[in-house]
This record gives structure tokens, sequence and C-alpha cells, in this order.
């Protein structure tokens, strides 16, 4: 009797396998918040901001629907997470979960270098 | 004789008026690098690479336009320096100054936090 066919061993994929750029643990941060807004938003959730008009009155002005994806794309990856706190037209509220509270040190190192190297910048009260 | 009228104080630009989002440290530091591809040039800086052919043969592969345009960037907000190395056809190698050298607490930031909070990324030895 035939012996069965073991199945071979189940390989790792590589990283553009898995739809990745590279194992880089940069370049993986930079594919969830690497762009011009998305540290915005995470810098006003680390300052007790909730809601969307609250994002949206931040002196930089996100058009809203880039603000809508960034809430949708950060909720995705884990670093945030969202409350309805009105059902009639529904409204959420966010907030960081652990994960998103943990890129406090990477805010902190941006604001430092913008401090000491951007004439005219300046720390908010 | 009438007396010359005196001219108005120097009044300081908004940030709006200097052609910024805000007089945030972050929202300027975004302004230079926040987007999904600079970082990753700082970090072969940071590494040692000097030259267009390393950058553009790290594992991301970084469209060569995209280099291009990110170096020229780069150089002018003052974070490289560039230098000549072959005169026929020209050539440049590219230096971290002391600014861009200063953005290592931010890549250290995001390395630890790539790879606290998501699978798969790997330290490079």
């Amino acid at each position: 009797m035939a012996r069965p066919v073991p199945s071979p061993p189940a390989r790792r994929k590589t990283p553009r396998e898995a739809g990745r750029r590279s194992d880089c643990p940069i370049a993986n941060t930079l594919d969830i918040v690497g762009d011009r807004w998305t540290l915005l938003v995470i810098r006003d959730l680390l300052r007790g901001k909730r809601r969307f008009v609250e994002f949206a009155a931040s002196p930089e002005h996100i058009p809203t629907n880039l603000l809508s994806d960034r809430l949708k794309r950060l909720e995705e990856a884990g670093i945030i997470e969202s409350r309805l706190y009105r059902p009639h037209p529904p409204r959420s509220e966010y907030v960081l979960t652990a994960k998103g509270e943990d890129l406090r040190p990477t805010v902190r190192a941006v604001v430092a270098w913008g401090l000491r190297h951007i004439p005219g910048t300046a720390e908010r009260a």
C-alpha cells in the first residue's frame, strides 16, 4: 500500500508575497502612518480629542474625506477604536488602543526635531 | 512741515501667510518627511549608504523618479548635503547634515514601534 505523500512543510510567506514592501519595521510602519496627516490625528488623540468635528477643527484643517479615510485605516490597523455615542444620526468617537498610545514616543521625537530645526514652530500650551 | 509717517511695526507672518499648515512642529516636520519613502532614505543614510544606486537597491525598491525627488527635497531642507564624486558622467553622493543626523531618535522610535506591533518585521543585522 502506498504511503501517503507528506505535505510540504509550511513555508513562511516572503514580505512581498504578504503584500509588504519589505520586512523592515520602518517601511511597515510608514505604510500605516507615513503621510502628511495621520500623525496629526494621532497627536489630537494623544491630547484627548475624540470626535470627528474636533479633529476637523485643528489648525491644519484636514479635508473631511481624508479624515474619514485615515480614521478607517487607523481602526483597521488596531491603532484606534470607535464607539457610537449617538445613534440618530450615528456619530462615533475614537480612542487610541494600547498599540496607538504606544506611538507617543514617536510623536514626541517628531515634536522635538521640529522644535529644534524648524524656525517658527511652537509647542502647544 | 509734515512729519514723516512712521512705518507700521514689523508683524510676524502667520503660519498660513508663510505657506505653512500651522505652527505645529509635527505638521511642519511631516511636510518634509511625511510620506512612505523619505524616512527609508534617511534610514539608509543613517546606515552609511551614500549613493543613488545604493538607495535604489534597498529591498523596498523606491522608484527612481521618487528617489530623485526626495533627495532634492532633503537637500533643500538642509537634511542632506551632496558632493560630486565623479564629473563625467556627473554622479553625486549624499551625507546627512547635523540636522539630518538628528532624525536618528525619530527613526529609532519608528523602528521600536514597528518591531513591537507589526508581526513579521525584523531588525537588520
